[in-house]
C-alpha cells in the first residue's frame, strides 16, 4: 500500500456553478471554484455524462468480438469494443454492457465479470466507463442498429487484437486501458 | 495483420458546422451530419482540444516520478502520471512533456522515447494524448506551478504502481492505457 502524504490536495470549494449548454449528447457546467491556497479560478469547466460501458467479449471458440466503426471528431474509421452508454432503463451497468453487445452484434449469453473502471477525464468530465470481460459468448440472432449506427462486425483472434493495440489502431484510450490489462494479466 | 472488410464504414458528410462556444478551456461545435445511408443528425456535438501529452517518468534509482492532485469533475484526489497540454510554444509533443515534467515534478534529464499515442473520445473530441518514456530522469531543481496547481510529488516503486493499477486508483484511462501497456510487455 502507497502511504499517503499529509499534504495530499484538498477539494476545491465552488462559489458558484452555471450551465451553459443541456442537451441530451452535450451538458457544459462552469464552476468558479476556490482553491484551498485561497486562489480562485473563475471559469472551470466541467462536462457532466451519464456513465459508459464496454465489453472485451469472447466467443467459445476463442474469437473477440470486434467491431468497426467512423469517428467523427477525428475523422476515421477504426477498430473498437463494443460501448455505449447506461441508459436509465438500465438495472445496472452489466446489463447495458449485455444490450449494446446484443444490438451492436448478436452477441449475448456467457459468463460476465466486472473487469475495469476507468474515467474518461477526471478533471473535466464526471463520468466513468466500466469494462465487463464476456467469455463464452455466442451468436443468439440478429442486431438492431440505430438508424446512426453504421458498425461492421469482426471475430479475431486474440493474437490479432494485441497487433491492433501494439500497433496502436485500437486508439481510444477506454478500450486500450482494459484490453492491456488483459493481456498484462494474462501471462 | 486484420483484413479490412469491403463494407467498411465511410466518413460522414459535414452539412453544416457552428461553433457554441469558444473560450481558452472549452470550444464546443455542433455539426449537422449526413451518414453515407443518407440518415441525417442534425445535433452531433464535437468538443475541440489541443493535443495533450503524459510521462511515465522512472529516475535512475528505479522509482517512478507520480503526483497526486485534486480534480474537480470526479471531486477525489487521485495518483497520476504528470500531463498537460502541447502548448503554441512547445515545438513537439516531447519539448511539452519534459516541460511538464520539469515544472510539476522538478525531474528532467535521461532518455525520452514516444510510447504511446491514444485518443481520449475519438467520437466527440479532436484530440489525442502522447505518452512518453523517460528513463534515468533525476531532480534537476525546483519546480514551478501554476497557482492553480496543487501537485504533491511521489516517487514510487514499480511494484507500487502496480498496484495501483489493479486497485484502479489510477483513474484516468490516458494514464492507465500506456502503463497497462508498459506492465504487458514487460515480461
Amino acid at each position: 500500500m502507497v502511504k499517503i502524504k499529509e499534504n495530499d490536495p484538498k477539494p476545491w470549494t465552488v462559489l458558484k456553478s452555471e450551465y451553459l449548454f443541456q442537451r441530451p449528447w452535450l451538458t457544459a457546467r462552469r464552476d468558479h471554484v476556490r482553491l484551498p491556497s485561497g486562489v480562485e479560478h473563475p471559469e472551470f469547466y466541467i462536462l457532466e455524462y451519464p456513465n459508459w460501458v464496454n465489453v472485451i467479449a469472447i466467443t467459445k471458440e476463442k474469437k473477440f468480438v470486434m467491431i468497426r466503426q467512423y469517428r467523427h471528431a477525428i475523422g476515421e474509421t477504426a477498430f473498437e469494443m463494443v460501448a455505449g452508454v447506461i441508459d436509465p432503463e438500465d438495472k445496472d451497468p452489466e446489463m447495458a454492457a449485455r444490450r449494446e453487445l446484443m444490438e451492436e452484434t448478436g452477441f449475448g449469453g456467457g459468463e460476465w465479470r466486472l473487469f475495469s473502471k476507468f474515467a474518461p477525464n477526471t478533471s473535466a468530465m464526471t463520468n466513468c466507463s466500466y469494462t465487463y470481460l464476456a467469455t463464452d459468448v455466442e451468436y443468439l440472432g440478429e442486431r438492431h442498429l440505430e438508424p446512426t449506427e453504421d458498425i461492421v462486425v469482426y471475430e479475431l483472434e486474440e493474437a490479432e487484437v494485441r497487433e491492433l493495440l501494439e500497433t496502436g489502431e485500437i486508439k481510444q484510450a477506454l478500450m486500450a486501458a482494459p484490453l492491456w490489462k488483459y493481456f498484462a494479466l494474462k501471462k
